[in-house]
């Protein structure tokens, strides 16, 4: 068993040892003399639950910045899609790799994945120890043969990472995804108890082609074919009315709620206060780096949060704690990992966070500044499953 | 004749050698062998301007994270106005050096203050070397004995930093200063060549209670005044009409956009299409850290841009480009800086940014990258009038 002490860090706002054992958090008041295999003096940090991120496309890295503020066909047609068809496997892994590492260093310790060549994304996954759920995308425009590649894959998967790494079933969204597939993707998923991840409402246009072509709106639609549950985690969720939020909430679905993406490209603005009024689970993804143009967690509650209160008219909607829950807990608990929050028995992933950053004085409120003034650059360590992923200083 | 050599330091798209003499930028591209006093060895970096931040109050920084989440009169009346209240000449000091450290290191060189007890930020302004537009407050409240005393610092007013630091004339806003003020203000502004600074149309309320007092709204009432005129810089404006955006460019006011402030607040969405079609000068400011909750101009360009594009409905509406020229060139020169721009002859302020940061790779676009993708952290170091005055390593 594998022990770790954080000796002398800020748990709120009393300074504390934390022990973690095998993985998870032993004890968040260690007494004196506690011994570990590994001893990290955290003394001028606080303790703090890393993120997780619930949307993005981590080997997009590779194009950030290669289209930007441009209309959203134009930027799909004539610079994303001709770019992603030469991209080769190995890409792919390099893509993957700088936004791992991107993720890390900002405080993610987990990433719900879209995107193809997934073999490649799942070595660098392993290679840095996070965690990922990894979606294996379903669109129509695939071949029989790669769709039963794709249910082979599902139905033999071994996480090679022994817990860090799981599947989802992925149908792209439901213009690039027949009816038909859509219900074997969520009959597959619930036959292998994994997690159904799909683009949902992201845009105006996707609601009236919908309308056009099924008579009825996304979520409707997606309900009517029993698509939606507990285990779906969908993304964007920009276009909804309020009996669409009331069903996204009887069902249990989690939204994958990705500000900075909707704002660049003017998909539009989140109904937060509608969605969350209507008891809907909502997380917080950045995206891919195409649309972001990071993968920064921290700057991410940021926009969600200013975003609810300007769009609302409201500054008392989505405060800052809520804010660090969406980025955090709700999204970890999505998946069914019991993490994102720094208590005894939970998974012990964690960030320590500099207070003698400026930016972090003076410290009225912790969360708050976390939230609203920090930059990453204030993280000096992110731990995941218990071992340390990375060390700033010393 | 002071000398700093900036080394191989990516200038656009090439790599160079800068030469910086006597506070300005004397070659862009110095031939081998150049010698300077001092010599930076910048490799891996590219040369940026620097931000100018048109509207804060530095010392608000004491107020961070002390009261968020909550309306706007009730934030003045039960925090912030009770705490300000307690602040003594020290504690300006203090929180003036907190937001001047913060500033310098998220790559702010210059900023336009509002605030009481400015003898403490102009010394701090002094101790760190970067320039700065200290407004001489007024509003009504103040007793005739204090607004003569601030005439006569206005009048006698001598820079004790040789050319970095001036004043400026700032009626605090339309709601607490009289008409009679204003105008007193505005002429004195101009009898001594100074810039005014003043709050405008930041919310509904204000041209409610504008409607009710002159009959008509905030924009109108002080141009029939006689106040709006190119010495003008209008910290927020997020509630104007087409005519009042007209007002503002034929006059040739300079607005101070304060993104992340107006949404916190839920003051409003700043019409930036509205504006920026109207021929406005837009610059941008973070407004205090009691409202933002940084002075984190990188992050501000952000959320400029991505407001911007969400609220219009547009993706091409404020490009990369646009934002990081209202966070620099736009801001000094609205302060008659010959700056925030790397050309021969302007002023020697500068960013050195760091491209091995994994937000600012691949480079495609630099200046994607650095509107959209990087953080602060990416700075490696600050030069301010030719000298540096932030240098991350070594």
């Amino acid at each position: 068993m594998k022990t770790l002490l954080i000796k002398n860090v800020l748990l709120k706002d009393r300074k504390t040892d934390i022990l973690v054992a095998d993985g998870r958090f032993k004890s968040l008041c260690a007494p004196e003399g506690t011994r570990a295999d590994e001893t990290l003096d955290a003394e001028g940090t606080a303790i703090l639950p890393p993120f997780y991120n619930t949307h993005t496309h981590a080997a997009m890295s590779l194009l950030r910045g290669y289209a930007d503020d441009m209309p959203l066909q134009k930027w799909l047609q004539d610079y994303i899609w001709p770019y992603e068809n030469k991209m080769t496997a190995q890409d792919i892994r390099e893509g993957s790799r700088l936004a791992v590492r991107e993720m890390i260093r900002t405080g993610t310790v987990f990433f719900s994945d879209m995107y193809f060549e997934i073999d490649q994304t799942i070595a660098v996954v392993q290679e840095f120890g996070i965690r990922a759920a990894i979606g294996v995308t379903f669109v129509d425009s695939h071949s029989k043969s790669q769709q039963a590649d794709k249910l082979d894959m599902l139905r033999n998967w071994v996480d090679p990472s022994g817990g860090l790494i799981t599947l989802t079933v992925a149908p792209h969204a439901i213009y690039t995804v027949s009816p038909d597939l859509l219900v074997k993707c969520a009959d597959t998923a619930r036959s292998l108890g994994l997690k159904l991840h799909i683009h949902l409402s992201e845009t105006r246009q996707e609601v009236e082609d919908c309308l056009r072509a099924h008579g009825t709106t996304p979520v409707r639609y997606l309900d009517s074919l029993g698509f939606l549950g507990p285990d779906v985690i969908a993304a964007h969720v920009v276009h909804v009315d309020e009996q669409e939020a009331a069903i996204l909430a009887g069902r249990g679905v989690t939204i994958a709620h990705c500000p900075c993406s909707n704002m660049k490209l003017a998909s539009g603005i989140f109904p937060y206060k509608l969605l969350h009024e209507a008891g809907c689970r909502i997380t917080l993804g950045t995206d891919g780096d195409s649309s972001n143009n990071n993968l920064d967690m921290r700057e991410e509650m940021k926009f969600a949060a200013l975003l609810a209160k300007v769009s609302s008219g409201d500054p008392e909607v989505l405060p800052a704690a809520e804010a660090l829950e969406m980025a955090t807990r709700s999204g970890a608990e999505a998946f069914g990992l019991d993490a994102g929050v720094i208590r005894e028995g939970a998974l012990a992933d964690a960030l320590l966070v500099r207070l003698d950053d400026p930016r972090m004085q003076p410290c009225h409120n912790l969360i708050s500044n976390w939230v609203y003034a920090a930059g990453s650059s204030c993280i000096d360590c992110v731990i995941c499953n218990g071992k340390i992923v990375m060390k700033r200083n010393g």
